[in-house]
């Protein structure tokens, strides 16, 4: 699971990030910025975990990434003028942490032993995009997973994937896979600028 | 059970169409109608269960009414210019919805043993029109059960009659009259255009 | 806990008060105003509940602050047009509240035995600021204690003291510590007119 730490950390701080510049955007106040950044980064999860009767949610049992949430959104304070330049990074970022929380998500539903190809992919989408849905929610905005990009669109696939190459490939495998097919298609439709069609 | 059944679907097909409908007014891309609509179909009865601590919430357990919605949402896209023709059958089935799913929702309280007046009503309540306000919050709009219309209060009535009803009449009559109260409360107050004053 | 008791009654009528003048300047019709209030008063304490899994929410299985929330709208309708009169009165009685809210809620972090200081301060938050929270995305603002005032950060501070002088005073003063340094912490920063800084 080491690896998926890592990633998961990656994550963290790329959503938080997002969370606080977005709060800065909307003029909130000191709070309002660490609240919103913590919102985004772990949000998702609390809301799986409130789905699957998993309480007090696991981001209250172990602050970790509360903690690096809230450093997260101090460093996003600091250097606010300058991130524009990281845009890319950040994008790049939030795709991993788009698998990492997905994967991590999914994975829930064969821990919790609901393992069925409907409930894996709740768990998956719910812990990758539920923190973005909430932040925007709180600004007042239409969420965005909703209206524009290819997002929950790549943790849906991502946790298909997981499921049905569950009885193919050996232990933690698929998981690793469901990480990666997120994080690949949720990059590819920003390099080609891929979008879901609108009615 | 199997009419309560029949009437549930007939309401969840009514609750995904309007919340497919608000999605395309409201210019969503294909996943954020498809959500837009399970939300305001399902999203009561997850509210709900997550209030009573039944986890995972049914609507995940038993895909079913998912992919009615889905289903629904599919045909509001296609046939979206001409379905301002049905706009009465779609408020009628609505209606029946919302009767459908309070009685259902009121039923929780006597299989959770939580036979309170006040449970019974709540579990009624947000089972009818718990999907509604969260498609409402979703697109940036009051939601519109606070605002207009007999709707919740419908609901609130026909779920005082399940319960006032119990000791009176036999089996299931109690929750089959809450359907009825909360539908035909809700069509009169279309039909005459009743709504709550405003101060 | 009869003065906790008294003092979360004044809470819930200052919280249903400013629910209720809420949806009244927002054109809500009555049951709108109703249910703005109800959410304003007991939604933090049914957010707490639904985290840590007491399932159905305190709030519905003892009606009692339904009630009091009831009773304050009803009044707050009644007296609409005098009611900036006593606009110091309902900020007053608001502090009281979210320094009653809030000790109840870390409370709950020693009832439930996750006695650690970042649980209960989750907790007395979520508590003490939750409902004002939920009332705002109703309305379609921005949750106001993102943006202009020192008003969560005073609960956590209360809470904070709890956690920290639990080993060294006696019984439940430190309960009534966070309930006074909340209170005290928000009522200056009122007279003083402090706000947390926007970047």
């Amino acid at each position: 699971m080491i690896v998926l730490d890592v990633l998961g950390v990656i994550g963290t701080i790329a959503f938080a990030l997002a969370g606080a510049l977005t709060g800065i955007q909307k003029k909130l106040d000191v709070f309002g910025i660490l609240m919103l950044s913590i919102t985004t980064a772990v949000g998702g999860g609390i809301l799986r975990d409130m789905l699957i009767g998993n309480t007090p949610p696991m981001a209250f049992r172990d602050p970790t990434f509360v903690v690096i949430s809230i450093i997260s959104a101090i460093c996003a304070c600091l250097v606010y003028q300058h991130i524009n330049r990281f845009n890319n990074l950040i994008q790049f970022c939030d795709a991993v942490g788009l698998g990492a929380f997905t994967a991590a998500g999914a994975n829930m539903a064969i821990l919790y032993d609901i393992n069925t190809p409907f409930i894996m992919i709740v768990l998956g989408v719910t812990t990758g995009v539920g923190g973005g849905i909430i932040r925007d929610l709180f600004v007042q905005e239409i969420p965005f997973v909703f209206r524009k990009e290819i997002y929950a669109v790549a943790a849906i696939v991502g946790a298909a994937s997981f499921y049905y190459t569950q009885a193919i490939l050996p232990d933690a495998v698929p998981m690793y896979l469901c990480f990666v097919v997120t994080s690949v298609i949720r990059i590819l439709s920003i390099i080609y600028d891929l979008h879901l069609p609108i009615i």
